[in-house]
């Protein structure tokens, strides 16, 4: 057993695998191609085995099938080889349980017997029943002390709903045993926001509101409601992306130094932005956030229906799809800089990007003209291909074009880091910090619940308001009333890259 | 006429060049290939003419086909077009002078005849026949209030042969028409250190000794002598390559910001570089100088002699073919950032660059074994090939290896800026610059007097102690003591790239 509480270790811990939801969406699109390719690239000790569970009538065999099946449409065809599929599959067990039944938890037991293993228990299955399949986890003594769990968001729908979730996981495992995905943490590009923070001086001692002037968060989808409608629509747009996943990227660019790279220190450190986040009023709520609700348009070249008019919709629904908002961490570090945030559905393309804005120099001796190019900006690109940017003005070479300025990125090179260019999934760096029992790139229980009471509040003063959302044609980046919203501080979005 | 002081301007004025030593070496090995550049490119306008001046009994047409011969070598044959050469050599004319009788410059004023362009009087020809030239031009009536001169170093040999051939020059022309050429001020990356530190705020606020720990500056030679050992003996590299090159480069890194791109405002701050350089004591010159010359070795896989078994070498001499030093510029804002130069003669490979070292920060998180390469740098390249990188440290990614840092250059890329990757010569930019009438380029008075009185005290230092100089193998990077005199800071000679 080698279990590490920071992100220095590089040993990998020995486990069992317990998978909850077995034969689900989230199993299959992501968890069985990840764990795959860290069996493939060597990262999984020989000892490691999963069990699938799920209700199901299946055998191991039609188990291992259905995984097969799964890993050809998701795993590139070069990277599927005959011998490392074997392997993998070798390790897939699988045993039908009726989650709410503790009788069926016995397979668990019959399974593990006489493993000296610390287990996981993967939760791939909706919140509201994490609670239920902790207790007969429990009542069936299928736990022991070193038991680790793994849970998805959305956990809950507003602080109270969350708190109830999280007392039911927490009845069972203490917190340092709790794994919360969010699967943005296992990028590449947002993981190394801490290298690019704390490691680099030239970034560390200007990343506060002497050299920044502003910071921006895109996360565009290009998909609409993909058939989920009627739960998207008791969500929205906050809930379902800002309360997650953008407050995380606010907390990893807004946080202070933690004094070392251990769990809690870095997640005291996310926890007190999650606190410093300033709350809207009334007025700051009419200038700085704008809802979007999308309408019937165009999504790579095809025509799409408006979000009244998908499928099951309720064509009286002030849900949003969009929202973008410019908030502040007042704190001493971050006061008076503005973090524009923006997300939606149906924009134009796939983007997630953060840019960091760095002030410009009081005094400009260069071409008039080019005033506005004289700032630095740092690109941190998570989708669609990760990447980092950095944005340095140099002398044009043209010979002609005497001291003129020419904007230029510096590209930090990824893919030369892997051979074949691979770039992991996320979830291949998250289950491998499961196995390994290092949480820092988890969220901890308190920023959960910080975040949903600063969206709580949000959405109570606009459920008090009850304004329906600004329209915008599908295909486009959102309304009018976003663009406006920096435009009238003198910034726009950020688009090139 | 479109006279510009500043870097800004864009146009090209119309010219007549006077080119004194038409048949030398700087000629025909720099001059024709960079005016025949320049017209190819289009940025000589179609009444610009060329006279070559020498002692030589050419005429035109024989002068003409020395310059294609001089072309053919030094111009790469698929830029060396029928047309574009034809239209270049449509504008030289040759005239037989001996510079010493100003009877000849009569040829001057025939060619000059009814020209309503100002005339540039280029002098590449050694120092000692500036004064006479000067006069000459003046007494045939050859100049008016718009001639501009150019001129090359070595201006002498000291602070007081220097100010006599300066003399000799004012005399005749003002100030603000003489152009004192050092090529490293016309390199593409040298010029860039001005738009790197004064248009990017992330650069330029850290450009102090709060953030700065220290400078190197390595201009390495391959070569030996190159047949000139008796006028080399004389000199010596400090006063070949560290009293203008090298200090000029310490300038662009070291002067404070000008407060406008006007050519007196950035050589104003030039000078108070120079003025603010460290003299050495008898305490500092012992630890923080090494003076070196040369023994047998090897250089470029052949044996080659040493120093002192030189064709025409005098076997008792102490010239040094390779200084070190460690030097300050004791200002407020560099007190206490060491500069370390270097250069020398057979060193392993040519190689000029500047590395500008940021500070460690005071707390550090990552993998102790690691702590060393959390530095950024700033690597400023000027031979073989130009080019930038920054160094900066990211996130290892590959998956086994948690938060381990990398080290990555972000490269600059200039060839995207020059159609063909043609980066071009340095004396493109000046001859344009001259053209221009634009001085920032050029070496000020000065300028060359304050190098040269800080070299004097030096100079006077060793001939006091008149200690021989350490020898080194050729094909070494000079002798260890150079090593050692940077290693007892900690530090160490940049070489990766």
């Amino acid at each position: 057993m080698n279990h590490e509480t920071g992100p220095l270790g590089m040993s990998n811990s020995e486990v069992d695998l317990a998978l909850f939801g077995a034969l689900g969406d989230l199993a299959l699109r992501k968890l069985y191609p990840a764990l795959y390719q860290l069996d493939r690239e060597g990262l999984l000790p020989e000892t490691t085995r999963v069990l699938g569970l799920a209700r199901q009538e299946y055998d191991t065999a039609a188990f291992q099938a259905r995984v097969t099946e799964a890993l050809k449409q998701r795993v590139k065809a070069s990277e599927l080889d005959k011998e490392s599929l074997k392997r993998f599959l070798a390790r897939l067990d699988y045993a039908r349980v009726d989650f709410n039944q503790v009788e069926g938890y016995e397979a668990i037991r019959g399974w593990r017997e006489g493993s000296p293993r610390p287990m996981i228990v993967y939760l791939a299955v909706p919140a509201s029943i994490y609670g239920s399949i902790c207790r007969n986890l429990q009542a069936s003594g299928s736990l022991d002390g070193e038991t680790r769990v793994v849970v998805e968001k959305p956990i809950g729908y507003d602080l109270e709903s969350s708190q109830e979730i999280n007392d039911a996981i927490g009845e069972v495992f203490p917190e340092s045993r709790v794994y919360r995905i969010d699967h943005y943490l296992g990028k590449e590009t947002v993981q190394n926001l801490i290298a690019l923070r704390f490691a680099n001086p030239l970034f560390g001692t200007q990343w506060n509101q002497n050299h920044i002037s502003h910071v921006e968060i895109t996360v565009a989808e290009q998909v609409g409601i993909e058939g989920r409608w009627g739960y998207f629509d008791q969500a929205g747009q906050l809930r379902d992306m800002v309360q997650n996943h953008l407050l995380q990227l606010v907390c990893l660019i807004a946080m202070d130094p933690p004094a070392n790279l251990d769990a809690d220190a870095i997640r005291d450190e996310k926890v007190k932005v999650l606190k410093a986040l300033k709350p809207f009023g009334t007025e700051s709520l009419g200038r700085d956030v704008v809802r979007g609700q999308y309408t019937a348009g165009t999504s790579g070249g095809q025509s799409v229906p408006g979000y009244l008019e998908e499928e099951g919709a309720n064509t009286e629904s002030h849900t949003e799809t969009f929202v973008a908002m410019k908030t502040e961490v007042a704190n001493w570090r971050w006061a008076g800089v503005p973090f524009y945030l923006r997300t939606g559905k149906r924009m134009p393309e796939k983007l997630s990007q953060i840019v960091i804005h760095f002030r410009q120099q009081p005094h400009y001796i260069f071409d008039p003209d080019q005033r506005s190019l004289a700032a630095n900006k740092l690109i941190i690109r998570l989708q669609p291909e990760e990447g980092i940017a950095l944005q340095v003005l140099t002398k044009d070479s043209g010979l002609d074009k005497g001291m003129r300025l020419r904007p230029g990125p510096l590209h930090l090179d990824f893919s030369s880091a892997f051979p074949k260019s691979r770039i992991p999934d996320a979830y291949e760096r998250l289950l491998l910090e499961v196995m390994k029992g290092q949480q820092y790139l988890f969220v901890r229980r308190d920023e959960v619940e910080y975040a949903w009471r600063w969206c709580d509040q949000l959405i109570a003063a606009w459920e008090a308001h009850d304004s329906p959302p600004r329209r915008y044609p599908a295909g486009s980046w959102g309304p009018v009333a976003s663009i406006a919203m920096i435009t009238q501080d003198g910034r726009s979005w950020y688009e090139d890259y």
